[in-house]
C-alpha cells in the first residue's frame, strides 16, 4: 500500500525546506526531509551567538521536534553527497534514496571569491560551530591581549576586521562594538581599550545596498557613534591570519578577520552537473522547477531566478519561505494533475539592527531608523524564532542584556 | 608600592578556587587566579547537559564576571604546566609566574584505573565539551538506529552502558532513561523502543556508597522502574568502542559506554614531584598545607587528608568550598603572623536525583526519598548555580521539561 505512494524528498531543514515539509503535511505522499545537522538554525541571529548575546541552543531547534506529529513525514539526518537526476536518486550517508519529486533547499555558504588565504584564516557566520569559534576567538583575543607585553602585538590581537557592509557585516560590527564597550570593559579593568579597533570594510561606497539611501547613511552614522571605523572602497586582497592586505596595498595588522562579504549556493549545487548562474546558484523556471526536470525544484539561497529587472531575489529568509510555499503547492498540483503556478516575490521589507536601541527598517515605502525600528526588529525576530521556549529564553536574555549590559554566553569553550 | 605586596596564586576556578579568591578580597596582597578555561563550571549538572536538559551556557559562568570588582585580583586564563616548589614559581602558557603563597584547587579528572581502551573509547562527564560530545553521541545513536536495517547493530547503537553506581552514574542513568522514554519516543515514532537498553554497572553490591542503606535501595528501585538494568558485582575489563567486556567474561554489545566509575586528582598533581596518596591526590596537613611547604595549600578533589576514621573526605563541592575557606583564612592568618587553623569537615548531607520527582537525600541523620527529596535537590542546585540569570534560565528550562516532557537542548552539534 504505502509503497505505491510517491516519494517527495526535501533536502535541507532551513527556512525553505521546513516550509515545504510543513505545506506537504496533507499530501498523499511519503515526504522525506533530509538535513545533515538535524536541527533548524535561525541563521539571522548567528551574529548574536558570535558576540555572546545568545547561547547556541537558543537559535536552533530539533527538526524532529518541529515536525512532530506530521504522519506522512520521515526525517533523516545525513549528508546528501550526490544527486542523480536521470535515475531520480540521491546518494546519502545512509545509502541511496529514490525520489519522485525533489526539492533542493540546500542554502548557502560563504563566498570567498577565490581568495584561498581568506577561506583558510578568516572567521565566518556560516553555522553554529563557526559562530562559537568566532565567539571563542573574540573573547580569547582579550585574554591574550591582557597578558601581551608587546604593544604592537596587543593592538593586532584587539583589531577586528569585518569584511562586507551587508546586513550580516553591519549587525556583526555593531554587536561586537557593544559587547566590547558595554561588557568587556568591565571584565578587563586593566586593559587600555584605546587599543581596540573594529573596522568594517565595504568594497562599494555604501552599506546595506538594498536599503534606501537615507537608511544607508543612518547605519553608517550609528556605527561611527559606536567607534566602528567604516571604510568604503575597501576590498580584501589577501590575509595570512595576522595582516589584512587591501586591494591598493594597505596593510592592517589584525588577528581576526570576519568574512561577511558574500554568500554562494551550498556545495551540492556544484555537483548537480548543471549550468550554474551567478554565485553558483541553480537556474530555475518561474515555477521553481529545473529546466528539463519538472520533478526537481530549487528554493531559497541556491535558486537563481531573475525578476523583471534582471535581478535575482536576495538571499534572505522571506524569499526561501515564499519559494518553499510555491514549490510545495506545485508538487501538490502536479499530484492532482494541475499545471504549476509561478513564483512572485512579495517583499515584506528589510530590517537590520546596529545594536542597542538602533536599527534601520524599510517596509514597502515606509522607512525608519533608531529606537522604533529596533523595537520592530526585536519583535519580528522573536516572533520568528521557532519554538516557544526559545522565544522566551531569547527574550529573557535580551532583556537582561538591555538592563544590565551583560552577556551570559561569553564563554570560551573548546567545543 | 604594589610590588612589595605578597602574591597569592590560586590555580583553578572551580568551587574551591573561587572560594579562596573571594575570601581573599580584602587581603593586602595581589591575588592571581589562574584557570585554563576562564569560566566556572557547575560540574554537578554536567549530566543535564549530556542528556539535553540544559544548554552548556547555563551551567557555566565567566570567572571574570563572577569576580568583577575585586580590586586586588587578576584573572589569567592559561594552563599551569609545572610547579617549581623550590623557586616558588609556576610555568604557565604566558610564561613564569612567581608566588609567595600558592593554592592548588586543580580538581579531578576521570580515573580509568589503567584501562587504556576505556580511556580511549568511553564517554565521560569531565567538562563542557565531553558532556556535549556525549549528548551528540546519544542523540546521534537514535539517528543511526532509525536508518539501521540490521537488528543486532541497531540494538548495539541503542545500548547505553553507564559504569559506576555513584551519584554521577545514578543521575546519568536516570536522566538518560527519562530523556529516552519521555522525549525521544515522541521524536522517533518509527523506532521500536524495546531495542533500547540502559545498563548501570556497579562493581560492589550497592549504589551510592555514602548513603544510608534505605536510600541505596530506594535509588535502585527507582532506576528499575525507569527500565534501567542495575547490575551489581559488574566491573568493566575492556572496551573496544563496540563491545563492553566484563570481568568474568560477559560481553555486552554497546556503542556507548559512559564512564562514571571514578575520579582522581587532575594531571598537575602528578607533576609536583611529591609522594601521592590514593587517587593521585596530594597529602596535606590538617591545615591544608603541604608538608615542608607551608606556603602551599591544596584544596578540593586534589587534596588528601584522612579524617579520624582513616577516610579522606569525598570529592564533592561542599568539601572544596569549606577547604577553600580554611586555606584563605590560613593565608590571611600567615600574613598577620598568626598560626594556621585546622580543617574540620562539616557534612551538609548528600543528595542525588534519579529524574523527575525522584531523589534521595540525607541531611545529618534525617533522610528522605521521592518527591520531597527531589524538590530539595532542585532548590539546592538552583540556589548554587552561579549568577542570577543562569538560575532563572535553568528554572524555566526545568519547569518546561517538567510540564511538557520536552528537552530544548537536544541538538547534535559538531562543536
Amino acid at each position: 500500500m504505502t509503497d505505491s505512494l510517491p516519494t517527495i524528498v526535501v533536502v535541507g531543514a532551513g527556512f525553505g525546506g521546513l516550509q515545504v515539509a510543513r505545506d506537504l503535511r496533507r499530501a498523499a505522499a511519503r515526504v522525506v526531509l533530509i538535513d545533515r545537522r538535524g536541527y533548524h538554525l535561525f541563521q539571522p541571529l548567528l551574529y548574536q551567538v558570535a558576540t555572546a548575546g545568545l547561547g547556541p541552543d537558543q537559535i536552533a531547534y530539533p527538526a524532529r521536534a518541529i515536525l512532530r506529529g506530521q504522519q506522512n513525514l520521515d526525517f533523516c539526518m545525513t549528508e546528501v553527497r550526490q544527486v542523480n537526476l536521470v535515475n531520480k536518486t540521491l546518494e546519502t550517508g545512509f545509502g541511496e534514496v529514490r525520489y519522485d519529486y525533489l526539492v533542493l533547499a540546500i542554502g548557502g555558504t560563504p563566498n570567498y571569491f577565490g581568495l584561498q588565504s581568506v577561506a583558510q584564516h578568516a572567521f565566518t557566520l556560516k553555522d553554529l560551530s563557526s559562530a562559537v569559534n568566532l565567539r571563542n576567538r573574540i573573547l580569547g583575543a582579550f585574554e591574550r591581549a591582557v597578558q601581551e607585553p608587546d604593544a604592537e602585538r596587543r593592538r593586532a590581537a584587539l583589531t577586528f576586521v569585518v569584511a562586507g557592509g551587508g546586513p550580516t557585516g553591519v549587525e556583526m560590527a555593531g554587536a561586537l562594538a557593544e559587547l566590547i564597550r558595554l561588557v568587556l570593559t568591565k571584565d578587563y579593568p586593566r586593559l587600555n581599550f584605546k587599543d581596540v579597533r573594529i573596522l568594517l570594510l565595504e568594497a562599494s561606497d555604501r552599506l546595506l545596498s538594498g536599503m534606501p539611501p537615507k537608511l544607508q547613511e543612518a547605519a553608517a552614522e550609528t556605527l561611527w557613534h559606536k567607534h566602528v571605523e567604516v571604510r568604503f572602497g575597501a576590498a580584501v586582497a589577501d590575509y595570512d591570519g595576522d595582516r589584512v592586505l587591501l586591494k591598493g596595498g594597505e596593510v592592517i595588522p589584525a588577528c581576526t578577520l570576519i568574512w561577511a562579504a558574500g554568500v554562494r549556493a551550498a556545495g551540492l549545487a556544484d555537483r548537480l552537473g548543471m549550468q550554474q548562474a551567478r554565485q553558483g546558484r541553480v537556474p530555475v523556471e518561474r515555477t521553481l522547477q529545473v529546466a528539463g526536470h519538472p520533478e526537481v525544484f530549487v528554493v531559497g539561497d541556491a535558486a537563481y531566478l531573475e525578476d523583471g529587472m534582471g535581478q535575482p531575489p536576495p538571499m534572505v529568509a522571506p524569499v526561501a519561505i515564499q519559494q518553499g510555499r510555491v514549490a510545495a503547492r506545485n508538487i501538490l498540483r502536479a499530484l492532482a494533475g494541475q499545471a504549476p503556478e509561478e513564483f512572485v516575490y512579495s517583499d515584506p521589507g528589510t530590517l537590520a539592527t546596529i545594536g542597542r536601541n538602533a536599527a534601520v527598517a524599510r517596509v514597502g515605502r515606509w522607512q525608519a531608523h533608531g529606537f522604533f525600528a529596533w523595537l520592530l526588529w526585536l519583535g519580528v525576530h522573536i516572533f520568528w524564532l521557532v519554538g516557544f521556549r526559545n522565544r522566551l529564553l531569547v527574550m529573557i536574555n535580551w532583556a537582561w542584556d538591555y538592563f544590565f549590559y551583560d552577556r551570559g554566553a561569553r564563554l570560551i569553550t573548546s567545543e
